[in-house]
């Protein structure tokens, strides 16, 4: 009966239709008048999004290749860096630093929470070597966001880079990398920007370029410098992802028609909405401080999470997250990234309502819905 | 007046339009059922095209990224290792092995040419400690193919691995992974197998495979050993390119359809027309092995090769690629991979005569274009 592909995961989101569009034209050469033409438009819209006056870099990889891609540009072998661990991406940069022979110093974070500034500051103060500070912009994982401004705020003051995997926070919530003072940002395609996997962003400020001129890791396919000096003349080192990027051009146009604050105060209406919903059924609240773009959810006790994931998928082709690892079946995480409106959200809770029930959960039935219905399809959608 | 865009550089190519179509869908999420049945049709159609049984992995990179990939995963630091440097994708392999610390023996070759099998055996008779040969099927910068099966017979017989960068080469002519014993095999999405950029392909032999379990060089996005056990799960280690996989899928349809024999067969048709065009026109072959994907040409004496690929570009909005480097200006590249007919190869031959003639080349008019009617344009297209 249900044949209607539903995508609620906080990676890949539904896409853009007018960049699926976009890259369903015929493709153009990636030296071509054309394509530089678009790369500068892409380079403008890219920095506003970020609030830069840097580059940001474009890689054909997906976000965990741009995040080894900070490593091995900005350290040297042995070098002490200090990693918030509270979630599986946080456990990434710990891989990622150990493979590359760093000297990792984890900061253990329950999941579920966030690292406070003072935490990072007593880190570094025990470890006032330590030549970066790695930590996530949103721990999707858990659907946390860090406070990164307020950590931003301590280590612009001292000797060491703030690395950040704002992988799906950004377009999800303002991010300011030269008014904060963030030394990298890592981000993706497929969370906050609505295109598909594939394509993923670099930006460094100025002392963390100082750096990444006198870090001594290997590296070819990902050097910073190289891209740096091609993107100045809207060029990439290495043939890019050039669909992606003509997708990318109509993603930040829609940014620019929408005004970037007006798509942040959405993501923030839906997920708060999302929350009161779960909260009406009687459902607890996984993350301490919340994402914008995705709301994690514990599944009740004797009810398999796993399950219901499974269920909804199977009976609605619908398909939210789960929980990884430590936390599977523990938890549920939908995301409103992406292509996604109101009446989507009605549409997920409606079938997550029937799913609980039918798995014997107690919950409120109908309650879910209704308060989104309450909260979301005011006047106006 | 002219206002379709016609692409006839040796990558990005024209793409198939059923893989424009996938790419165009909704996209679905890679941990799905959907998305892991898709990766298990697809795993099967790549061993069909590399002719292996070892797994052909997937990485979400350039085909840069994928030759990174194999020297990180196949070498370990100071490693002596032979590169044929025959153009500018050879200078590619000696600047990656250089950029992660191995000892590189070039074998330089002139530019236009192919080492032979000979040339191999002696290098090798000379740095007998030598653990790996690096070449190219197809030097793209030159239009010449290597002998990469006779190369292949003596290093299956040797102890060195033999690594193929088959990026213009795999889609175009045969690729006996197997029969012909290559240890390493590495392309892209943006030629032969005519689709966008951003989606790599390597397959190891099982030699290739101990190695890698040894090699000592730091690596993490392009580990090979995870990406092998997570595809022979239908997975890959990281976020996959969804769309360009939903695409490639489409491809390979197209291959198992037509029977790769015939695309092949009908490549070295198309290229072998342009190059007796080419001569039509009394017009110098560059490559002396050429490529059944793309020919080279001399650019008259005293014409300025650069302006000829731009009058095409801003009279006829057509794209050929010029020379490279050394070639700058003196050479042009037409490529006949991708989603390209016989009438559109008349139609890059009727331009480029008029822009030479205007150029004040001394080429009998119309002679080329004749010639193509007459080869490729029969009782059936």
């Amino acid at each position: 009966m249900m044949s209607k592909i539903r995508l609620f995961t906080p990676g890949p989101v539904p896409v853009l239709p007018q960049a699926l569009k976009a890259m369903s034209e015929p493709i153009i050469h990636h030296r071509s008048a054309d394509f530089i033409a678009i790369l500068e438009e892409v380079r403008k819209g890219l920095k506003d999004l970020v609030e830069t006056k840097q580059e940001v870099l474009l890689l054909a990889s997906s976000g965990t290749g741009a995040m080894e891609g900070t490593v091995v540009n900005l350290f040297s072998p042995q070098d002490k860096v200090i990693v918030a661990r509270a979630g599986k991406f946080g456990e990434r940069w710990v891989h990622i630093a150990n493979a590359f022979g760093l000297n990792v110093v984890p900061l253990d974070i329950p999941w579920g929470e966030a690292p406070t500034r003072e935490q990072i500051e007593k880190a570094f103060k025990e470890n006032p070597e330590s030549k970066g500070i790695l930590i996530q912009a949103c721990e999707t994982s858990t659907g946390v966001d860090f406070p990164v401004q307020e950590i931003a705020a301590f280590t612009r003051t001292q000797n060491v880079l703030l690395v950040v995997d704002a992988i799906s926070y950004l377009g999800v919530s303002p991010f300011q990398m030269d008014a904060w003072g963030v030394d990298a940002l890592v981000s993706g395609s497929q969370k906050g920007l609505m295109l598909p996997p594939g394509l993923s962003f670099v930006c460094l400020s100025e002392r963390a370029w100082s750096t990444q001129k006198k870090s001594k890791l290997p590296r070819y396919y990902f050097d910073f410098a190289k891209e740096l000096k091609s993107m100045t003349q809207n060029q990439t080192a290495y043939t890019p992802a050039v669909s992606l990027i003509l997708g990318l051009r109509e993603v930040l146009h829609y940014f620019k028609e929408q005004g970037k604050e007006n798509i942040f105060l959405k993501y923030k209406t839906y997920s708060d909405a999302m929350r009161e919903a779960a909260q009406a059924l009687q459902l607890e609240l996984f993350a301490k401080s919340p994402s914008h773009g995705l709301v994690s959810i514990r599944v009740p006790e004797k009810i398999d999470g796993q399950k219901i994931v499974r269920e909804l998928r199977d009976r609605y082709q619908m398909t939210i997250a789960g929980g990884q690892d430590q936390l599977k079946g523990k938890i549920l995480r939908i995301s409103c990234m992406g292509h996604i409106d109101a009446l989507d959200l009605v549409s997920v809770f409606a079938a997550l309502e029937k799913v609980l029930k039918q798995e014997g959960a107690q919950i409120p039935f109908g309650k879910g819905v209704e308060r989104l219905q309450v909260r979301l399809l005011g006047e106006k959608v």
